[in-house]
């Protein structure tokens, strides 16, 4: 057996693209880590490991927590983080001249000691364009890359989830979980979702995922999913319904996502998604139907930014068995634990 | 008595919305540890009382001197601070569906240690909205609320401005400040002035305040100038006239604002205030005018950036008795001394 | 003789417009300093020399290398660096109120240790105006002026050229290079190959300059390389022959600029230079071109974004005789060297 240190160390240099490509027990340091490093914010020995450092971010889409979350964590470990924008980069696109990926990713590990790279939906022609833009990235790059979000993975979502889940339930081993589709203006990526699905089984949770006809998710994450369930043995289940599914979960993740038929013509349409989304009100999670889950003390989590009254009632979202803020919170904590690994001096 | 390491500490955690929400002796405090930092800028034994810390700066209107200067702040604090624009965060508008004010404010103060907000005349539908959202801001967040100049308040500029006079004139008790409305082609916000009407009388400085007809301030400000001149002594005088105003006067505040019908069916109406106002070319604070001041000895105030040529003419503006580019250094050590006392490790 | 470190003391304050306002000393002092602090990044005893304060970088211009390198360097000497954009300042233009760049100057020099500005072809009327621009910067600051690339210079990318050559080809003195006309999709500036036209004769390196008729750089800039090289013992030569040019050169920069047409009526006309320049594709850098340089093995450098494919071929641009990733790299090191000199605590 590697003792911590040892084990901590052996991370340095790894991409981070979705948690699926990580070890059980890579996850396991990363998340003990990120624990240690909340209950000691300000005070852990490694907040000084990225002295002098740079993690340059690279942000096809905008972001709230995202930015915030990975730029106080550089700057917790007494590094930097640079904000950048594609129109702040000349790069090579379909229809104007400009730098390949292999150039600019070459150099830009010269300068930086990570890069992070954001791109959702509506910045690819199809799914899985932003998974394979972060991997050409990570064939060039000397240093990790880190997926802040893209079209498939949220891998930080993902590990700040389950920090929450570990906070308000103890060891979640046997607890089930709903991944719940809730109607929405928004027509989401299947990114934090996703990740979901591939991560927690993996603590061996089961899962019940509800959504209506026709929101499948990926097929290939679905089947990996239920696979990581079988090694853990955990439950999952698949169904259309959307209030007999909160019967006796312990915890409840109502996300709106776009269908399987977003795409078309090489590009995305979203205005079609939400107005698809909207014929569905009845899904939406609510305090009636968060009375069915085990004992009606079933908690809420959501990755925010929630969007009220169409995902989830503002009772419940700002109601006492809501841990969306811890979670949001953990972002900072996972991912500072994660830069630790991946780039520090520890 | 307090000492003063004990005052200073009993600030931690507050919100600075105006000057007028702090004590007098709060403002004392706050003061004298600017003009502290100011002389020991790079060695003063709270250099490091941001260590590891971020501040998040909320631009919804851009700027020149309030990001640079709280920038510089945070970093010479040891801390970071970063630039935040509303096109990258996902907000609720009325319009589209997004984030409210709870959700962020709640998540943002778990990982900054203060929030800076910035929101002018042209970001809002009428006169107080801005006000409105720093205070709805203020009530979800943890963390201290600072205004970086809003639709009423400018605090930190404020500050800037007391600091320069006492440089330049000692104690300002008895000294007399012309407010004076200059005409312009920008059709500013009434924050700096209204800063100004409602903190230099609580250094006991006389106040004559000077627009044409038509051009009225917020009368609740106006009305808590005057009550602030009565308790220490000061005189608050009122006129149309352009040019009798400055007699006898020690320094000359001239800078243009919109007038109060610059809002209406639910916009600001900003050509039309230019136009209006640049019909009165004989309000400009020129050579001539200062003769007039105490002595011909007058000083020149203006938080910048100068509206020259309208506002004030080159001579007086770029002239041995403008105190401007101080003011505006005194921007960092007033911000530095705020930001160690409310979030600092002090 | 001044010892090393006195030597670098004298170089506190200075501007850095182009490496032409230097004394050949001084540059030697830059370049010395520079290799130091690429062989101890992280360890450099001048890592600290930027701590608490902050470099303000204003780009009229986006940028990849130029923003990323500059952050990271005020990093990696404790300090930070702020990236500004004109949208984000009120700056007086032809055609609206705004702030004078007197104004602007004074005060950034009394928030930041130095100022870099780039400001490229499409931001300015006519060639020349950026080079008064910084000039006029230059004048009211007290703090140094960087170039971070503008219209006539581009004093870095210089240095870390001749970073690159010296590491790749030791001492550069009589060492050919072939500065090379590409064609392009682009119309670039002339700044990084004036810039090369003006630094690498001063180390003793000949100058062949190649390009079609009509492509002519600026006369002044290169009267001025001819003086340099008659001083080193260098030769220049220019020709308007695509291929025979690189008989027997030592190394090949191929880059596109525009050409001295591509302003007039007070406009740059990029479309017409575009089309313009693409009626020439034999003037590529290509294997068979890279044949008939010195042995067949002349080094190829650029100073990157790379246009692949009319500039230069990926097989030379990817080969492994290009150095341009290093020289890339080496941008961090020289102006690490730079601000640490003209403005660190060293």
């Amino acid at each position: 057996m590697l003792a911590t240190e040892q084990k901590r160390k052996l991370l340095k240099g790894k991409d981070l693209i979705t948690t699926a490509d990580w070890t059980k027990e890579e996850l396991d340091v990363a998340l003990e880590l990120a624990h240690e490093m909340k209950a000691q914010r300000f005070t852990h020995p490694y907040s000084e490991c990225l002295k002098l450092k740079t993690f340059l971010m690279f942000f096809y889409n905008p972001s709230v927590r995202t930015r915030q979350s990975f730029e106080c964590a550089s700057n917790e470990l007494s590094g930097s983080a640079m904000f950048l924008e594609p129109k702040a980069m000349r790069l090579k696109t379909a229809t104007s001249a400009g730098e390949t990926v292999e150039d600019a990713a070459r150099v830009m590990s010269r300068y930086g000691v990570g890069i992070g790279l954001r791109i959702l939906e509506d910045k690819i022609a199809s799914y899985g364009e932003g998974d394979d833009l972060l991997r050409e990235y990570a064939q060039y790059s000397d240093v990790p890359i880190i997926s802040m979000a893209h079209d498939k993975y949220h891998p930080c979502q993902g590990l700040a989830d389950m920090m929450g889940m570990q906070e308000h339930m103890g060891d979640v081993k046997g607890k089930t979980c709903l991944v719940y589709w809730g109607h929405g203006a928004l027509a989401r990526s299947w990114c934090s979702v996703q990740e979901a699905l591939l991560l927690y089984p993996r603590y061996g949770m089961n899962i019940v995922l509800a959504h209506p006809e026709g929101y499948d998710l990926d097929p290939e994450v679905v089947e990996k999913s239920r696979e990581f369930c079988k090694q853990t043995g955990a439950t999952f289940t698949e169904t259309n319904d959307p209030v007999e599914c909160y019967k006796n979960v312990d915890i409840v993740y109502s996300r709106n996502w776009m269908s399987p038929q977003a795409y078309y013509g090489g590009e995305l349409h979203k205005q079609e998604e939400i107005e698809k989304s909207l014929k569905y009100p009845q899904w939406i999670c609510d305090e009636d139907k968060m009375k069915l889950t085990r004992n009606g003390k079933g908690l809420f989590i959501h990755p925010m930014p929630v969007d009220r009254g169409h995902e989830v009632s503002d009772e419940v979202c700002s109601g006492p068995r809501s841990i969306i803020v811890d979670v949001a919170e953990n972002r900072l904590h996972a991912q500072k634990s994660v830069m630790a690994l991946t780039m520090g001096d520890i």
